[in-house]
């Protein structure tokens, strides 16, 4: 609420100063936050009024602001502005951000403002762009320092002060031999706590942990993550450094990871492709397109707990009062499993599981679900004899612990088995679990019924 | 399998190194790659050699590999250690850990520890380990860098290469007043960019992006993530600096953040206990506790499904064939719901949906579920007419188009519901849905049987 607020009051005054076109009054309010707040802010206005904020103040403090636009209204301006407006812009913003900006521009867009660049730029924006989304070299920036091996300590503070405005960070610099080899790195803090004439190759960090290009981005979160780097440096097959990724940006990773799994266990997106499903965006066919094949894909794997009612319809006739616990019994099986599931997914997907842990996993899950499963048939037990008298309470009882126990198996082993088979453990989603768990679960209830009331069907 | 075969070549050396009790090549060993690395290589020692190990080498070396062990290893090592040994440890642990781990330790050990520590550090200990699990108190640490506003960068630049060892980070400075209120930041690029002469409060950022003491962490995640922070300030009810919360801090909240999420989503853990659920080390009881709640809640729950089922047993009796699409039906209302569900939880984690997008959100959602119940309830129809002959199939397919816009519309407002009543969105689990939808399921599927094929129930 109190941000909102802030908002009602300091658009007007925006409005206001672009009214008067008083610009030195811009510059110096869109100085006074944060650029993330005045970004915020600003996403307000119309398309027009955004650029004509932007075109009128520093370069350094646009590229700022625009930088910390939602995706989709930065593509909105780049489609609005002349061709050399854009390439200015492009030529100030950060190598990583330009490149994730150039992809999603239309490729008519592209093309003309391609020629509007500087040649390095363009090759710059062209390579980076290459690289195959979720790769290291696609989150990569191709701004590092870089120093060579035998300048002074205070020579390379002092390089670092010259290069500064440009780079995405000074806080990790990368020694770089004639052939662009990363021989170590250092620190501004080693360089700081050296003595002046220490040459940075005795003081550089010659065992340096990196990723190569092709490696994906979960490897790059993950090594920034263990090792509480600041930035990782990215290698060719050659060794040579050719980017590095910084802490700021795996913190959205983590994030996306984190929302490409769980919308894969909510039977959402049946495969990775590298474009993710937002609820405010996504149009009316995406969500058709995202949503509708698990759902069919289930309808048909759902229709083998309809034959396996189909099979036992005579028990059925014969106990119509055994359906009351059906849904109640599938569901419970499913619950368990898609619970076990869940535990599993997510500890694959933070490393804290491997594919060895599967046996003694399994050991003690039995040994949950059992106790689990007692305690569920007890409770439906009771509700059996209120209900239906003790004979079939002693199958509902029994179809609790037997369904309970299948789930919860199938939870736990269908994770690995897809590791196993190369997929996305978080595939093993909660629908799929819940249908299994349907069919055994039809089965097993009246197959038991059938097996345990055989009197009184014979009898019907 | 690469990491698995170093380890096995490594710790055989290691162990050989041990035996010869050669300590400058145990130093030169242990320096050889990452603290993370040689803290996992270790990890695979029996609690007495680690120790060895750790004794032997450097101070500095000894905490940089004891924060890289696990939590219970570092436990178990606390515990085998004599006192002395502990409080020394203990106070070469940079701040944030050490309170981390003296919560973890037995009270008895606490009380027995504390008493060999200096004055300082136990106060340090005390108040960290105070603050709530789950506010910005309990994550942060108090070993920030801080200057005074008079002083000229060349004279900054100089203290925090006095402080560096001791400091989580000199690469954000704080500035404060005598009373530590805190006035501004500097970074030690702003210094080094700086001129000689220059006066810290002259180059400092006034306006500081911080939090109070008691505000969640995720707050805290949010706001570094958001403002690209190496580091927040967390300041009390006075504005003086207390502490600070570092880039690599808020990396694991958000992944654990994102874990607990899942879990609840999952069905697992009714309410937050600041305890997470790790599969590996959980043991019988834990698991059982944390996942019965739900599960028998449930089953209640699906009672209602019994009793709806009860309330149409005659028409069941009089077409048995409509149970072949009874979990085919319920289960696709349940997939939709959670579906939607898993969208808009995953979104309000993130910040991505508020409370005001509600019923924008739902008038589109109306349209997809009915384009989705549409493709549906033509591919049940199908199997209807197959199966059961028309008029079923007429039934099915009307069913299933409502089951789906049922199931969308509680998966879309359950999660906004819980918001309003101050709950956790994301309690609005896939397994509560399913077992909501069922309910409905059972009522509109036997519903509309009742009411289309009155002649038939009629007749028999």
């Amino acid at each position: 609420m109190k941000k909102k607020e802030l908002d009602l009051l300091l658009l007007p005054e925006l409005r206001e100063i672009l009214d008067t076109k008083d610009y030195k009054e811009l510059q110096e309010f869109c100085e006074s936050a944060h650029p993330a707040v005045i970004a915020e802010l600003i996403s307000g206005l119309t398309c027009e009024e955004l650029w004509t904020v932007l075109r009128n103040i520093t370069p350094a403090l646009r590229v700022e602001i625009f930088s910390h636009l939602d995706e989709s209204l930065q593509v909105e301006i780049a489609r609005a502005l002349r061709r050399d407006e854009l390439a200015g812009l492009l030529a100030d913003m950060s190598h990583d951000d330009r490149a994730d900006l150039f992809k999603k521009i239309p490729k008519s867009l592209r093309e003309a403002v391609l020629p509007a660049m500087a040649m390095a730029e363009r090759e710059d924006i062209r390579k980076l762009a290459a690289y195959q989304e979720g790769t290291a070299g696609a989150v990569m920036t191709s701004d590092y320092a870089a120093l060579s091996p035998e300048l002074t300590a205070y020579q390379a503070i002092e390089r670092l002060r010259q290069v500064a405005p440009d780079k995405e960070t000074i806080y990790y610099a990368y020694v770089l031999d004639r052939d662009r080899k990363l021989l170590g790195f250092v620190s501004l803090k080693d360089l700081i706590l050296a003595k002046r004439d220490d040459r940075v190759e005795d003081i550089m960090h010659g065992e340096v942990i990196s990723v190569r290009v092709e490696d994906d981005r979960e490897e790059v979160a993950h090594k920034i993550q263990k090792y509480d780097l600041l930035a990782l440096p990215v290698v060719n097959s050659e060794g040579a450094l050719v980017g590095i990724v910084t802490y700021d940006d795996i913190q959205d990773i983590i994030e996306e990871e984190a929302t490409e799994d769980f919308h894969r266990f909510g039977g959402l997106t049946y495969k990775t492709d590298g474009l993710d499903l937002n609820i405010r965006e996504a149009g009316f066919l995406t969500m058709l397109k995202k949503r509708l094949p698990w759902l069919l894909a289930l309808v048909f794997v759902n229709i083998f707990s309809g034959a396996g009612i189909a099979y036992y319809e005579k028990t059925i006739a014969a106990a119509v009062s055994l359906v009351f616990f059906l849904p109640l019994l599938i569901g419970s099986g499913g619950n368990a499993g898609s619970q076990t599931a869940t535990l599993v997914v997510r500890a694959m997907a933070v490393g804290d599981i491997r594919m060895s842990d599967w046996l003694r996993l399994l050991g003690r899950e039995v040994a949950v679900a059992l106790g689990i499963g007692a305690v569920m048939g007890a409770a439906v037990y009771a509700i059996g004899i209120f209900r239906s008298g003790p004979e079939v309470a002693v199958v509902v009882a029994m179809a609790m612990v037997v369904n309970v126990l299948f789930g919860s198996l199938v939870g736990m082993s269908l994770p690995f088995l897809l590791i196993r088979l190369k997929l996305d453990p978080a595939a093993a989603s909660a629908p799929l679990i819940a249908s299994i768990a349907d069919i055994a679960g039809v089965l097993i209830y009246f197959g038991l019924a059938t097996w345990y009331l055989k009197d009184v069907i014979a009898a019907a």
